[in-house]
């Protein structure tokens, strides 16, 4: 029976992705479109106080094309502290003239593959640190949920462990490559959301995330052995910049 | 021909999941709210006394995530039980404020897979209260639906007997490292849902319910033979907590 | 080439699944919720005549879960009469407080895989009553559309028609030992919807359902033959019990 | 590299399903309703000029169970007339009381498969004819779209251009079984639509609908190279009939 | 491992397809659809001013059938841009009378398959205009996006390179039988979308578009390795013809 590699995990993951619904926005008064965009910019103030403190760490970004208009992706100690924030999140005054699009629910997650044996990875600090990772404020995002394949003779958890290191070795040269032009974050799902893992990356210059998720297409562990979710690809809005972007 | 491994079957169980309209619950006057929370929390109490008197038992969990608000588990001894309970909560006045996202219909099941020959195991007063299960009141919940495959040569219903309940056995084993970890039952539901089985997990630590659901994965009879629905994960709401959850 | 068995045909079938919309019916005046309630029942007493006349029959139920709150199967003797029905059905008063949610267009078929050569089924008064038959009012239905497999090696379609015949002759077993127990309606559809055919099964005991499903999915013909759709399960909803269902 | 055949096209084809919204209609007024009507009998006896003058052909049926209320298919010589209908269907009073369930754009397509070498089957006025076809006005009618297989060893695009011949020559043995009961009408839909053919029947009495499609499905054909859409069965609504199939 | 075959990247590109509620819009007063119109032709009229000055280009056709009433293609030099003109649109008068029905995020690309050894195609003034083309007014599109097959013995991505671009170079030639009938954008989508790839055609003749994807899916690149996503297929609609088209 093949073996499980072991995981260490870090903060709880929330993607939460919506649509506006601008006609409503734009029936509603001056007044009411200025108290749901106050009170949406002192709600990421104070998250953003949060992450001033390590305490956790967030993204706002807006999403190109219909699937979705804005993705806020939050990261939190605890699995209660994620469901508050939703709960404010659905109970504010914005929240009224969305529509929810697509969530996520994770953990951020870092696999021992590459660990030597006798060596405990979480005794490192730079370990540490990504578990808790603080989220950068690159232009753009790319978030998308994935699978491990499980179909015939392309079976990920079939695999010896060797092959699968190996094979995650590989994956991890790509990667490299796009040392400081992506950051990656890893979160795993198994028995929290529909998908196995989701993948958010962020990048200054838009076409490196395309760059990279081509070139890992041809990465074994990808051709023979990924599945993909939906793909969301955004910009980044900044606090301020929410009055201007939501103008009408 | 394959043969059939026996199962033995008890309480009813219906998973009811929803989504809460926030705007609308909004928009309601303060009776109205009012109206609804103490309603909602006079079913739930008397679900504690059918409860208490071994009747049946019940789980209520916020859901994280779009995919759904809140969880409702309950479990009797007769369909028509279930049904009345359906019935009950959709002429409440909470469920205005409501839209279905899913739902499941199963039963409570054992299989005998790890009986002894000549060993009629319903005798046994352990297995028999397994049948009829109360829900921990644990922090936290894991619902997800699966199904066996048939597919080429992964064909669950095509192996002997014996191979089937070497791989149940075996999963067993991963099963349980997590006692006192987490708690799972585990329903049928051909002929009566979408999928085989649903499965529901209770844990003190969520952390736990990715953990099972990762280390599980790779048992051959889930790696090779298991097809999973949707996960959804949760928080303990308890009957007292509700006026805080819902106040707006 | 493949040769297809002969079919024997008998009467059309509607199975009409819908939700019941209740903050809609909860809203209507007590005046037209019994408008509503009155032309239904009368509706479904008509059809009782019709059944008793043995030109038609038809059952009635509440379905399990959130899928549907009511099934209602109807078989005439013509396509134009279903027709006829579901238009009527469709503009009633009742329908206005219901959504569509699964319906399925087909004809009761028996196949002669079982007929000895040199021999007329349709002779045989018993084979000419199952065309037509009288539904049960058992407590509990079964409803599930279904098609035969064809995937690489696991192709019914090209099976030589000995096998195909040795394979239902193993299933009609199973089927043989739920005698009393279940009855079972089989309608083709190929033509009609989009599922090759449908089952349903009536029981007085539940149970009895989830049993049978389970025992047939190790029949080969459904182990390496059987897709299997949505499945829907309800209780008996006799026409006396409509306005206590519907009380609100 | 497999050789494709050539094929011959004729008239453009929109297939447009729509369900109606009961209660809508029934709260219109009895003015609304009428002028509702008398345009759509209108817009269809202008249809039946231009059928009359063999500048295109159309068919009006009612479509049975929840997927779609009626059918419009209609057959111009080019897309933009197409177009031109569409638009003035979408912008009628009846429109506003329905909602679109289903669409399909193709073009009516002949195969050269069964043609002789140095044969322009063209020059045929038989051919001619069957390209802008004249749709009969019999009792029933059955449409859905497909796909021919791209799965491992079933991939009909890398056959040989000889056993795709002989494949279809079997195929169209099947349906000369059925001359005078069924009229089919093949439409091509690659780059159009998202399956690559519709097929339209036509049948004086409905079960040869089932009975053809269930004979095809064991043609090798059909068998390991079809893949099916929905299926759609309805029953013909005359122009004259309009109004009493919309009486409420 | 497979390596990645270089690709050469342009102006991004947003397709963004609408429904239009055509009995809102009927409801509307005249004045509020001619401001609706005023602002659309606006727009597209500032829009060619992008275009004439080459700083970006874009399409806009009715589309076939229900799937979608209009299609915007815009590409523009950076993804910032595409969020302005989607923003602007989205909050348009005319974009309150649509729903969404789908849209696609990609880049303009071009693959290296082609390139001889020591080559620099993007010294090429020729590719250069590729990668930023001016969108041909011809009377008609077909829009689909694409993958490239990762199953079993189907595996694009584990191909070895040559054979790659030796299967590319057979579907050129089928490309180039159809020079000026047929004119081709492919984007790249990798990390913006769901599918890797999209097409769009442009046509002066609506037919050579199903005979364009008809001969292709022959090719082995297509019949083994292509996957595709929904086709739409539309007519163009010039800025002039707007208020006629939306005439009611």
């Amino acid at each position: 029976m093949p073996e499980a590699v072991e995981t260490m995990d870090g903060w709880y993951c929330l993607h939460d992705l919506r649509k506006i619904d601008w006609t409503k926005w734009k029936k509603a008064s001056e007044q009411e479109r200025k108290e749901a965009v106050d009170e949406l910019q002192k709600m990421l103030r104070e998250w953003e106080e949060v992450s001033e403190a390590r305490d956790g760490s967030h993204a706002f970004y807006s999403i190109m094309g219909q699937k979705a208009d804005i993705i806020l992706m939050i990261l939190r100690p605890t699995m209660k502290e994620l469901e508050e924030i939703e709960l404010r999140f659905n109970k504010s005054k914005f929240a009224e003239f969305t529509t929810p699009s697509y969530s996520y629910v994770s953990v951020v997650e870092l696999s021992k593959y590459m660990s030597k044996e006798n060596d405990n990875p979480e005794d490192n600090p730079g370990v540490r640190a990504r578990l808790k990772p603080k989220l950068p404020q690159w232009d753009h995002i790319c978030f998308y949920p994935m699978d491990k394949r499980r179909e015939g003779n392309d079976n990920w958890y079939m695999l010896p462990m060797d092959e699968r290191r190996q094979l995650m070795y590989e994956h991890s040269l790509t990667g490299r490559k796009y040392a400081g032009e992506i950051k990656q974050i890893i979160t795993g799902s198994m028995g929290f959301d529909d998908w196995e893992w989701s993948v958010t990356l962020f990048a200054k210059d838009v076409l490196q995330l395309k760059k990279i998720v081509y070139e890992m297409r041809f990465d074994v562990v990808s051709a023979r052995y990924g599945e993909f979710g939906p793909f969301y690809v955004g910009n980044i809005l900044k606090t301020d910049e929410i009055p201007a972007y939501l103008a009408v």
